[in-house]
């Protein structure tokens, strides 16, 4: 199956009308990003087109959203996908249009191609950025497409500090700002603002981070007691695995989160000396070299201590503290 | 007094030899990867050129500028000064070199032009732009200055974070990563690392954040006894002012650094709503509108209780809690 290239992409679009845009279960800046800018482009091209609403959107990513949420009974004739990497992480409201995809766009390497036409760009950090290629197609950029499009970029790059990062992300932050848009406010927003509960949940965490391995593991966890002291939602306890990732000198930061009593969901976030899906696979779990998971039913203490020698096992020149 | 254009200063270089390039006092990524740069861009024009040690890098900056320092009794015919915005910021061992710098180049709006030509740009997020600029005139641009230089930009703009990023930031960006450096190395150790003792410090002071004004004032503090307790270096304590500046909702981020017994400096980072300098100069301090500073001799209660005051009375709708 060769792949068609974004001028026909783009050539489809023209040849649409009535289009809705879906977005993927816990919808982050990039979903929301590229279906709000391709909604925009569309109406620019003078097509009628809506986001299916998400249950899901959070505050921060709510207000580049809404403006183009469906109305109730909107009844589309097309139907397009933005980010979403597989039929599962369909919402549910999104799950009657799951065999009528007319096309599909995402950048990820997992992407199962379950639209009429699809367009798949592993390389890409963001699926913003190939909106941005097809956008570019159809017309001029405005900064009505190009605020949209900054979200989705910056926030699946990490701010442009994450690997995925490439000379075309930047290229087309370039372009994106040159239209005149706010994005210090998006930095503000995504980069540069924790909640207060986080910082209480990170606050905890680092007070109480203990070191293995001569410092090389560190483990941080946050049990149910402390979430509930510290009122955290979901949202506040995103991708806390990160916190253990920066400190200086650790190669394998263990995170482990309770789920339910002494149920432990840990997160792996390991340097080239240890292969974190190694560790997780001894403990029936899995991931990549760098970043992976697995759950273990047991007091907190013995969870640990599996974990720990689960990583001696495959960790070369493991020291037992 | 016209500014030369970026090609006139080109040919100036290329009519110098034996270069000698001075950094400034508490050497950032700036002025380091503007200097090495700048250095490795003259030296592939055949010409002699050095760096004069600095006695202040850190670990991070070091190896970006140690390949470049100058041998002991280096003798320059010539001496151009990068990210310098006035002689006061000279360290020491470039002090005799004050009267005699034949090229001064900064992005800073206080430069005072010491030099015997000038160039600067204040719009450049970093002085790392203005040195892209200046050796893509003189020649290609290798991954040997391509990577200072994405130290010098990346660094100065918060990995793209900061306000001061532009289009034109991430342009040069995005021609540096096409040289194929390894951008990620540079973002792993300069934006997602933290000591442990800078992590410890964090965790101290969100533990005890003080709010008032309907929790939008945050009050953070850095006493002598938490310094020696986690045995800080200054290195661990750079810029902790920046975070509560993160927190949610807080539109006041006052952070008391304590210098020696019962002395304290002030850091405000602020909203539109309170203006930090007015603030501030309501002690003695100064600064710009959202970011500002002073210092207070009082025990902790009384200097917290005096930057409250001085905050209540230049704060519009202040509520004392």
């Amino acid at each position: 199956m060769t792949m068609p290239a974004i001028a026909e992409i783009a050539a489809l679009l023209r040849s649409f009308d009535n289009i809705l845009i879906l977005t993927h279960l816990r919808p982050d800046g990039d979903t929301v990003g590229s279906a709000a800018a391709l909604c925009a482009g569309l109406r620019a091209q003078g097509k009628t087109a809506y986001l299916l609403p998400n249950p899901e959107l959070t505050d921060t990513t709510a207000p580049y959203f809404l403006p183009y949420a469906a109305p109730e009974g909107f009844q589309p004739e097309r139907v397009v996908s933005t980010d979403i990497a597989t039929t599962d992480l369909f919402p549910e409201n999104a799950k009657p249009y799951a065999d009528r995809v007319d096309l599909a766009i995402d950048h990820h390497p997992s992407f199962e191609r379950f639209g009429r036409v699809n367009y798949v760009r592993p390389s890409a950090a963001a699926t913003g950025e190939i909106i941005y290629d097809l956008l570019a197609a159809l017309g001029p950029i405005t900064a009505e497409m190009a605020l949209p499009l900054y979200v989705a970029v910056a926030t699946d790059c990490g701010c442009f500090a994450y690997s995925n990062t490439s000379a075309r992300t930047h290229a087309v932050a370039a372009a994106l700002l040159r239209t005149g848009i706010d994005f210090q406010a998006v930095n503000k927003t995504f980069f540069r603002t924790k909640s207060r509960k986080r910082l209480a949940l990170e606050a905890a965490m680092l007070s109480a981070v203990e070191y293995h391995d001569r410092e090389r593991v560190a483990v941080l966890s946050v049990p149910l007691s402390l979430v509930a002291q510290v009122q955290a939602t979901e949202t506040d306890a995103e991708d806390l695995s990160a916190l253990g990732g920066q400190i200086q000198g650790v190669d394998c930061a263990v995170t482990m989160r309770e789920l339910r009593p002494d149920v432990w969901k840990f997160s792996l976030r390991t340097g080239p000396r240890v292969n974190a899906t190694s560790a997780c696979a001894l403990l029936g779990g899995g991931g990549h070299a760098a970043a992976a998971g697995c759950t273990v039913e047991a007091p907190f203490q013995e969870a640990k201590r599996q974990m720990l020698e689960a990583i001696a096992k495959i960790a070369p020149d493991f020291q037992a503290s």
